[in-house]
């Protein structure tokens, strides 16, 4: 990417990102959540930054079929916010205590617990915290659908339509995100030799690659406004999501393993201690020694293992090929992704996506 | 309730709840969840009994108007799943381990955890059982808010009424339930003193009301086909059915001290060990000694509470008045909620609402 189209493509992104938040904090929607403990809860992660990716490729899917950008903004925050409820649900699941460098909602909660309740324990202080969280994340997930339905109630779009993409959204892609977050789980109990590669690729595509699909397919869908789903250019932008959002996910992992904590906002080899079963993992414990292989297995998921051997096991990472041949992966995704965005019209928005494309797998946090 | 009018409601109710059941573990639906555990996890509620009392307002407030009732049959479905998540979810957060006298989802998957896991941790197991409940509720939510749009995609209902109702439950309706429920948290960790009946009433209405007055709403709206807000008969049942609402949560205070554990599937003085907060506890604490305010004190919430005392607290609440004053509050509910019924005009599925009302405050379980 040359640096005039990286810096339009940040610019772009970063105005999208405004316009999300913009849109999400307004009081009409903030005013609906009671007592100030969920006003709180609710807008957190939406206050504490992000990249705001899923609006853009909503907005400029929306765009590279020639449609109004504008009309599909209540879609571009529904995404977010949505993606936002899996984040709060995941934190708590995945016992995770930061994001962003911020608390998670459910840390959050159990710190500030005693200042609705003056009298309560210690351990009922950190029930309190994940209380609110399970509820921060469900009110979350309505304000999403809620968004939704504003597309047809207030911007004109085809009620049909609109009704398409809510039933889409909250039974097709809810349901593969959950089954990704689930697969996830299991997978960190089960031995390293018991999955594939294939396997977690199509968990993260799952967690991840399923709602960048659905993002593309609902802005083009809107933007020629109508329930075309077999629309050419409607398919195609669909897989170039579909695959960049696996690609994504793979750059994720990388990150956690060779990425700066400190833009991360994340310890060093914390998907290590969690057990994560990542493809670079995977391809490094295939090619590894017997001993190697025995100090993966004991250092992978164990929250109390010392820095030193969490050291070496990421070193085995490298030493072994799983973060040459992630990045491989990584990069036959993002190829495949662009050869779908020819059979689209070139565009401005065009430029965008194929400029998104390769800021998947350059991004550094 | 004369014994044949009792016998009709009670057939037409256990009609309702078959056939709501029926449609709810379609394979079309259950086919969605993936893997294994999510499927087990997400119909364990819909196969293990329950009196389906949302799906047969609705289905009477539509044929009170004369409405189709077969044609918002997904939105009886959809009310019900709507109404299990979140008792999947609260189950979770009041630490629950029974419901209808089994397993709750998170124990149930504690137990099963190592299923798919053959060597999980038990530290490890009851997390997995609470993430496992998480992500459940968090489909049954999407199942819900799918199976509403099903009313326009194939029942013929209006899309714009139909992105109301979704847009009304995923927001309005929602919001109210899990103030209500944070409500009752919070409220459990405040001294007796700081609380009023109203407050509690008012929580009550959120956590229970709410819904009931949706049902109402949703579908007396799909049985005139049109998005009319302002209808007489639609606002006569939706306030009919939210003040059947409170006296229904009333009546469940009052089962959860003088009812049979039996029945209920719960033991006896459940509700005191956790501290609930209700009416029945207010009203006796109010007019209580002050040896009996103290043992009140001591043994709200006190999980370890010795069962002496549990028996020493349910008798004062007898003998302060709390559950007379309860039980009169739930009579005064129900007769300003028949006084609305006489604004519609007479129909089978009127005395189908009129014994629902009755029923509300009679029934043991």
């Amino acid at each position: 990417m040359n640096n005039e189209k990286k810096k339009r493509f940040i610019n772009e992104l970063t105005a999208i990102a405004e316009q999300t938040v913009k849109h999400l904090i307004q009081d009409k929607y903030l005013d609906r959540f009671e007592p100030s403990d969920m006003k709180e809860a609710a807008s957190l992660y939406i206050k504490s930054g992000g990249k705001r990716l899923r609006p853009a490729i909503l907005l400029w899917s929306c765009g590279a079929v020639g449609g109004n950008i504008n009309r599909a903004l209540p879609a571009a925050a529904a995404v977010e916010i949505f993606h936002t409820w899996t984040l709060v649900h995941d934190d708590i699941i995945d016992r995770d205590d930061r994001r962003r460098g911020n608390s998670t909602v459910h840390e959050l909660f159990t710190k500030n617990a005693n200042k609705s309740m003056p009298n309560i324990s210690e351990d009922d202080r950190a029930h309190y915290g994940s209380s609110v969280a399970i509820l921060a994340g469900d009110v979350q997930h309505g304000w999403g659908i809620s968004l939704m339905s504003e597309l047809a109630e207030e911007n004109g779009v085809d009620p049909l339509l609109t009704l398409h993409l809510i039933d889409k959204l909250d039974n097709e892609v809810l349901n593969l995100l959950v089954e990704g977050e689930l697969l996830d789980i299991q997978f960190s109990h089960i031995p390293l030799e018991e999955i594939t590669t294939d396997d977690i690729e199509n968990m993260l595509w799952k967690k991840t690659g399923a709602l960048y699909k659905f993002c593309a397919e609902a802005g083009s869908l809107i933007g020629i406004n109508k329930k075309e789903l077999d629309n050419e250019y409607v398919k195609a932008l669909a897989s170039f999501s579909s695959l960049c959002g696996i690609a994504f996910q793979l750059q994720d992992d990388l990150l956690g393993v060779i990425g700066d904590p400190k833009k991360l906002g994340k310890p060093v080899g914390s998907d290590i201690y969690e057990g994560k079963r990542t493809t670079i993992v995977k391809y490094a414990y295939e090619a590894a020694n017997e001993a190697e292989k025995t100090l993966i297995n004991s250092v992978l998921g164990d929250g109390q293992a010392r820095k030193e051997d969490i050291e070496n096991v990421i070193k085995i990472l490298g030493d072994r090929g799983g973060i040459e041949k992630t990045k491989a992966r990584s990069q036959y995704y993002i190829d495949k992704a662009v050869a779908e965005l020819d059979k689209i019209p070139d565009s401005d928005y065009k430029d965008l996506l194929m400029s998104w494309a390769e800021f998947m797998i350059s991004r550094n946090d």
